[in-house]
């Protein structure tokens, strides 16, 4: 890492300005988002150099005219996103730059990697790739398949994979749906892509959103042409009562298995409310089912689904269950828009064919079933040594969320800074996320972080909590 | 096959003619497209049932009030879709239903596969996939990664990848890019969708197409929301000259080493000129690279990228060299569009990083390489018995575009028409595209076929000719 001491440019608050709302035909975003957009732009084009300091963010509010709050969130993402390092006593820098080697660079300090304790959200462990298993469905299907398997894969993806997939969805998660109804993709943000294309041509123009909620999926909604639309949540998951007051709307996402980030259940009478929404507003409920499979006090709460499968897109990928690198996901939806992908989605998006055999290939064997099981196991495991470290260290009733999925929240008292806590984490290899940048608005209340414990390894547990308490100690 | 005599029904023109412009926020499609499309949702929604006998296209054409032209040309790329069938001497039948069975059924009499002897343009020899090769490289990756290269990939595809494949396209396109303006995308279309969003993002409403041009691509600008304007194209490729009479047009998608379908070049002052536009109007060339390496009478001929790195965007995928099933393919472009590519689009869309992976360790060890020499020396061979064929059947001048790539242009007499050619080839088991359906429009005089000869076996050359030259026979 280069040191070098070059000062800001002195119009750094100038240049932000002039850049803060520059996403042409896209709705308005909240100020730390554009404050954190302006400045990855002015780094990544290169008008700020690698080891250049950046202004205090008491002062750059100051010049920008906005809180400090959103300049130190667009600071602590962009640590968290690798563009600047923060050391404690010293300004925050900037660590990447645009030129031929940085890409390389960036890469072996990919920002999941970089942190050595790793406890963003949105992982699972990449230690426990089934790699060998893989190898062996890779090869036994890439040397046996008739040469015909190598065209062009049909509009939804490979009927065998489908086929199997209906099946294994139905067993575990009750969705009702054959393998018409199945539309490969490479990730659930593919998926929720396609469909909104697909919404926006049938006349549709919003999306509700559960607020907090998974941003990206907020952003592919509004880079689709489409209005995301903050839907409140609280401890029953998504606000059901609270859709009626928006006239017009017709689509809303939801995760109504574990709540991301609160990690609540959406309630049996919100589940129904919310079907009879859709089916008076003839709209479409899009279901993120991106972790149910990982409950650890019950049985996984089945997908709505399986409750009118007629008004519910369900979109599911393996990122958290084997790896996001395999780029595999799916869309189970009524036939009207499984239809409309098939025949407008001219550069339909599918993993490849090969791939498609090879997981095929796990599912009927029920090693799928069986990584699954061992999975649930390690998280268990991981999630109580998570809590009990946290209880150790801090005050145990700072933590909820952890009857399910990769990731619990751990609520700050007032008098710390979630944003600053993200920045003195990443300075002792801690990379944690702060529960506020997953709200749309900053009209909200919610203070604390969230804590992914998908890929952090079993052994490195009580250090990560040792490391984070003194992060928000510092922070107070 | 069920073959009941079930009747069409007596309201299907006033059907078509209600579903003939049902395409919200999009443009006009020439008519046989929009016959075919109405057909097509027609059988898809099942409204007309398998077995179906539909009206002489004669008798439709008049309930429709358009030309006969049209109506055969929807019947005959039906029947290449696979949703009707034509038998010599009988009524043209729906053979596909949207069941739950259907989908199954249909894989197996999948378009590009079900036709005994395909000369449809578009697919490599799918029997010379080099299944060890690729089995091993995916096995050599998967087992010795570093656990970090399951995470999410970097927005533009593997490093590693990008700087092997920057070395190579150097080497044999003749292409200016270091691994940083390399982004991996899952196929031409693809690359080609992504691009349109960051064009319109930019102000860019329209796109110049090839006329005639891959209709798929048309489209995908059309699902954008850019409109394709058609520009025509001779024997020296795209007419340059008539771009000046757009005015306001700042895109055109073109295939300058190997126009397709017609095979010709663009020639030195053309591409010159091209470039000279795009330099002009602040614009940029879409140039699809599909085919360039399969030259047979010299050198293939370089990318127009190299000669001008900042107006070029360079598209490319393995579908014409290893297969379409891997979904593997890159778009080269400047850092303005890669940056916003990498900084908007949310659902990046790439191939599994360990397939990426996989490509790297055939570039790397010279496979790829050798893969590419040994299969043009068997697309040449092949080419050859196929024109000697075609020579000894019919009369050789009516042959073009032979010096390139794994199609050529069979021109037909005057008398025959090339729609009811393609049915009768079909109901020979033989595929072959009409020239006419690449046009964006009607106006044209383009009167041959369209021979792909990259997926037929050799041994099949002399008997597809022979039913070829029967059914051309039977359509005068």
């Amino acid at each position: 890492m280069r040191e070098s001491q070059t000062n800001p440019p002195t119009n750094l608050a100038g240049d932000l300005l002039l850049h803060l709302d520059d996403r042409p035909g896209e709705g308005p975003l909240p100020l730390h988002e554009r404050v954190k957009r302006a400045l990855r732009r002015a780094i990544r084009e290169g008008r700020i150099e690698v080891g250049t300091a950046l202004p205090p963010s008491r002062q750059l509010a100051a010049d920008l005219g906005c809180s400090r709050w959103a300049v130190t969130e667009a600071y602590s993402q962009l640590v968290a996103e690798g563009y600047l390092e923060a050391r404690t006593g010293s300004a925050t820098r900037v660590r990447w730059s645009n030129t031929a080697e940085a890409d390389a660079r960036r890469r072996t300090t990919h920002p999941a990697t970089e942190a050595r304790y790793d406890l963003a959200p949105g992982l699972p462990d990449l230690r426990a790739f089934p790699r060998r298993r893989w190898a062996d469905a890779v090869r036994a299907q890439v040397t046996t398949a008739a040469f015909t398997e190598f065209d062009y894969p049909p509009p939804g993806g490979h009927v065998r994979l489908r086929r199997l997939l209906a099946e294994y969805l139905a067993r575990s998660r009750d969705v009702s749906a054959t393998a018409q109804d199945i539309t490969m993709c490479t990730s659930v943000t593919d998926g929720v892509r396609r469909i909104c294309h697909a919404l926006r041509a049938q006349g549709i123009t919003a999306v509700g959103c559960e607020e907090p909620g998974w941003t990206r999926l907020r952003e592919v909604i509004r880079a689709a042409g489409l209005t995301p639309v903050p839907i409140r949540t609280d401890e029953d998951g998504l606000r059901t009562d609270d859709l009626a007051g928006h006239i017009g709307l017709r689509a809303v996402l939801t995760t109504p298995a574990h709540q991301f980030p609160l990690g609540t259940v959406l309630v049996p009478e919100r589940r129904a409310a919310l079907l009879h929404w859709a089916r008076q507003v003839d709209g479409v409920v899009l279901e993120d089912d991106y972790d149910a499979e990982f409950r650890y006090d019950r049985r996984p709460v089945a997908a709505i689904q399986g409750m009118d499968p007629s008004r519910v897109i369900l979109f599911k990928s393996l990122s958290k269950i084997l790896s996001p690198a395999l780029g595999i996901g799916w869309i189970v939806a009524p036939p009207r828009w499984t239809n409309h992908l098939h025949e407008t989605d001219q550069a339909a998006t599918q993993p490849s064919t090969i791939d498609q055999l090879a997981f095929a290939t796990l599912l009927e064997s029920g090693a799928y079933d069986r990584h699954l099981r061992a999975c649930r196991r390690r998280y268990r495991n991981r999630r109580d040594a998570l809590v009990q470290a946290l209880a150790a260290e801090m005050s145990g009733d700072m933590i909820s969320g952890i009857a399910a999925g990769l990731h619990l929240i751990l609520r700050l008292p007032p008098t710390v800074n979630p944003a600053s806590v993200v920045s003195a984490a990443a300075t002792r290899s801690v990379r944690v996320a702060d529960l506020a940048a997953y709200h749309a608005t900053d009209a909200h209340t919610d203070h604390g972080l969230v804590l992914g414990y998908g890929n952090l390894a079993d052994g490195m547990v009580t250090e990560a909590v040792r490391r984070l308490r003194e992060a928000i100690e510092e922070s107070r």
